[in-house]
Parts: structure tokens; C-alpha cells; sequence
């Protein structure tokens, strides 16, 4: 495939906020599309994106903002689906590409197909990437590179629309994968909404603690909280959408979880150190798979 | 206090692991001593610590490396510490310094206390520093730059051998906290211990799923399960140790953790987003305090 030359002649951004303007940022950057129609819900993101030149048409009114456009990227909380395939289904162009950034595929299928027109083709897909930082002028154009794009088509799904949303995402510098929606939430499951319900969980704990053990759980944090508190920072919509939306998948896995955490509990309260040893041992394979998968720099 | 000139004329370091050699290496770079007696249990580590030039006399026996040592620092894991002393307690210099690197305060004190003579003063201290590396070779001089280091003198420490300690510590680029050994680890509990149990919990769990899921979790892990592997990649036999000699501590935080946990099941379950987004949005000022208090890069 030829890296020169516009993906789409013309796109619909619904939502600027860190994934949508970074989207904007990269498709300016490297000339994905002619045109860049955004809507969003505020004025005030909408001047936002006009500022930061990464739009070419701004509108509150996402069923303007949808028409003649080739692809439409939901960029907007997951809780929001609905209402906005409610709000454009009308305006959609026939042939055109629907799809969406969220975390949770099958719920996405699901609530995007609702009153979807025949001839529009829905491919969701799922950015694997993100920060703590939140809006429009969080975004940046480099958040996609080298980062997985897992793409996620509905059964039957049309191959040339599967191939057109492939290509936009390696040009915006993803690595794709293709995956059936509901395989996607379990894996996602356990290596992205365990690890966040967790690290929620723990800051929250701590900030239950006295007011003075809170500072210094707060002071001396370098010794493992701190990276927890960096994944319990990011935006409270979109993790509260997560979990509403792949409850049967993180239910499984947390049942996981909490049944090894009890075990680990009555080691420790019984002394049977050998127990925690052999654990802690076994748990260094998996780093090393992570590192040999270069998902991680090693000294960063 | 001036900063030329050694803080002891000889040191002994018991073991040469990752601690061990970092100490080492800034006493070497910074002249923090002129003599080093490192003891450690192989001949292997004891000839790497000369081959990097980093200890003046070698010796398998501990009594031997003690002797005439003005500090004597214990960089052994903690289920050790009973035997070491044992092994050393005749041949310390009247009037020198004991003092260790584990991460449990209050099982220091009391192991390191058995059968000391009197004429020692005994000033445990933490330095809050590490990585996911163990051995004399992963040792090195930056370690301990910028990072917390907590002494914990017991009740009626002496005051000079204190302030030798502390000296020492700053000398080798840390921040020194004083603080009583129980309630050292009634923090760590809450800002290490608790964080690297539930890293360690989370590891396992994922490592127990069918092996084809295993590899995808491994694929994706950059979701958040990534920073969970790091944290769980940390040496067994010193994390053994801390769980067994700060068993209170820790199931306290552990209880209160689960019963969180518990609470956020149920909400996810009976789909109370409300209740996530509450907690989701109250985490963020921990996370705020975090980079105020300067324990974090904000982009990193």
C-alpha cells in the first residue's frame, strides 16, 4: 500500500477530546484526509480545535458534521453511543465507514448497530493507547505510533471497509491487529480493566487512610504506589463506561483475582513463605515475555 | 557539614547484591570510606565485587570482614539477619555502627537487636530504592540520587551514630527521613508492600489463563498489565521477607484493600456507575499530590 495520498477525501471526528484530537493532529500531519469535519458537544472544544488548526469544518450539530463524509470516528464516551448513532444515522452517507476509539467492542457493536443504515459499514476499533491527560489540547499527533490498533469487524463485516480502517491506523503509525469484538473484551479484560479497577481500588484505600498517613503514603510513594496512582488518574467517563459496558469479562477475571489474593492472604498469615516464594518466582517468566514481546523498554 | 573526606575510614558490607553494590559503588566514586570489607555467602559474587573494583579485601567469613570496621551494613536478605549476627556479634568494634538496607523496620530492630553487644549502636535504615535487577553486576552508583532513604533508630539510639548514618546517606545523593521503626512499616505497607502483593497477585492470575489467552495478554500487556509485570518481576527471597516480617502491616491494608475491592464488584455488578465515576474522579487528587510532592515526572 502506497503511504502517499489521502486515506479518505473526507472525515467526521464526533468528540475532541485526547484520542479524537490526536486522531486530527496525525490526519493533518500526514495528509490522511482532504477535510476534517469535528463536532462536539462544547462550543468551547470546537474553537479549541479550530485554534489549534486540526479542523476544517466545526458544528455542534453531529448529524451536519457526518454528511458527505467518507469515515465517521465516534471518539465520544462509550455511555454516549446511542444517542449519537441516534442523532446521524439519518445523515450518513451510503458506502460510508462507521467507527469508534472505545475500550469495550462487543458493547460497541451493540449499541452502534442500533438503527445503523444497511449500506453503512461499521468496523469498530480500539486505539490501545492513552495518557492521563484529558481534552482537546491533550492530544498529540505521535500517541498511535508503534502502539496496537486492535480492529474489531462485526461477522460478515464488508472486507474493502475492514481494509480501509486497517490502513488509516498503520498510516497514523498503529500496529493492527484483527480480533472478533468479544475476544477483544476478555483479553482487554485482564490486561487493561483489572489493572485499572485495581489501581483505582488501591488509591482509593489509601486516600481513606488519616489525613497525615495520607501524606505520607503521598511523600514516600516512589516504592511502588506512585505507578499505581498514574493509571488511577485517568478520565472517570470513559473507565466508568468500561466497566458498565464489559461487566461479564471483568467480573470472570476479578473472581480471578480476588480468589489468588485470598490464597496469597492465608499464606502470609500462616507464614508458608515457601507458598509466596514460589509465586513471586514464577511471576518473573511473564516479565520476560513481556520484554521479549518489546512492550516494554527495559531501563525506561 | 562538609562534603570532602570519607564518613568512615573502613566500612564491611554484608552481601553484594543489587543494594549491596550500589553502596559500593557511590562510596568508591564519592570516597565515602577508605577501606571496604565486603562479605557475602559465594565466591562468585565476592569476585565480581574485585573484578569491578568495588571492595578493598574480600572474605566468605562475615566475622572476618567485620572487624575494625567503623559501620558495619547489612545487605542481606532479611530472613538472614538472625544468622548474621550471630556470625558477627563477637568480632564488631566497640563503638561501631550496625545498620542495614532491608525494606521491615520493625523485624530489623528485633533481629539485629539478638545477642548485640552493647557497646554497638544499632541505626536500621531503608533506603526506598531498587529495580527489577538483582546481583552484584546490577549494581549501581545513581541509585540512590534523589530517593527517600528512612532511618529508624531505636528508642534511645545514639545520637552521634545517628547522625553519621544520616550523613552517610546523604552523601550518597538521598533525601534522610527519621522515623520510628513501626511506623516506617505502617507506611510501606501501604505505599510498597500492599502495591507489590497485589502486582504479584495480578501476575499470577493472568499467568493461570489458558496458554493462547496467556500470549495475547503478554501481546497487549502496554494497556496498563504492563506496569504490573515490572513491579512483579522484583526479587522473591527479599519480598518473601518483607511479607513475612510485616505480616501486621500488611494485612491491615490488605483488609481494608479487599473490602474496597468488594464494594466496586457489587457497584459493577448492579451497574452503579455513579458510584465508579465518584471514586475515579477522588483519585485523581491523589495522583495530584503525587507530582506536587515531586515523587513523579508528569511525563515520563
Amino acid at each position: 500500500m502506497s503511504s502517499a495520498g489521502p486515506v479518505f477525501e473526507r472525515i467526521a471526528l464526533i468528540g475532541i477530546g485526547l484520542i479524537g484530537s490526536s486522531v486530527a493532529r496525525v490526519v493533518k500531519r500526514d495528509g490522511l484526509a482532504n477535510h476534517i469535519a469535528v463536532s462536539a458537544r462544547s462550543q468551547e472544544s470546537l474553537d479549541t480545535a479550530m485554534r489549534l488548526g486540526i479542523a476544517d469544518s466545526i458544528t455542534l450539530n453531529a448529524a451536519e458534521a457526518v454528511r458527505d463524509a467518507d469515515m465517521v470516528m465516534v471518539c465520544t464516551p462509550m455511555g454516549t453511543y446511542t444517542d449519537v448513532v441516534a442523532a446521524i444515522a439519518d445523515d450518513l452517507k451510503p458506502g460510508c465507514i462507521l467507527t469508534d476509539v472505545g475500550s469495550v467492542k462487543g458493547s460497541a457493536v451493540r449499541d452502534l448497530s442500533v438503527g445503523l443504515p444497511e449500506n453503512v459499514h461499521l468496523i469498530p476499533a480500539h486505539p490501545v493507547a492513552g495518557t492521563e491527560h484529558s481534552g482537546p489540547e491533550a492530544g498529540f499527533a505521535e500517541l498511535f505510533d508503534g502502539r496496537w490498533c486492535i480492529v474489531t469487524p462485526p461477522e460478515g463485516a464488508d472486507a474493502d471497509a475492514l481494509e480501509k480502517v486497517r490502513a488509516f491506523w498503520e498510516r497514523a503509525g498503529s500496529d493492527v491487529e484483527i480480533m472478533a469484538p468479544d475476544h477483544h473484551d476478555q483479553v482487554m479484560a485482564m490486561t487493561s480493566h483489572l489493572p485499572h479497577l485495581i489501581a483505582y481500588t488501591i488509591v482509593g484505600t489509601a486516600s481513606d487512610l488519616e489525613k497525615s498517613l495520607v501524606n505520607e503514603v503521598i511523600k514516600f510513594s516512589a516504592g511502588g504506589f506512585r505507578d499505581f496512582t498514574r493509571i488511577a488518574a485517568s478520565d472517570p467517563t470513559m473507565w466508568r463506561d468500561v466497566f458498565m459496558n464489559n461487566k461479564e469479562a471483568v467480573l470472570e477475571v476479578l473472581q480471578r483475582f480476588t480468589e489468588d489474593l485470598t490464597a496469597l492472604q492465608r499464606n502470609i498469615r500462616w507464614d508458608e513463605g515457601d507458598k509466596l516464594f514460589e509465586l513471586f518466582s514464577r511471576t518473573r517468566a511473564i516479565r520476560r515475555g513481556v520484554i521479549d514481546a518489546k512492550q516494554e523498554k527495559l531501563y525506561d
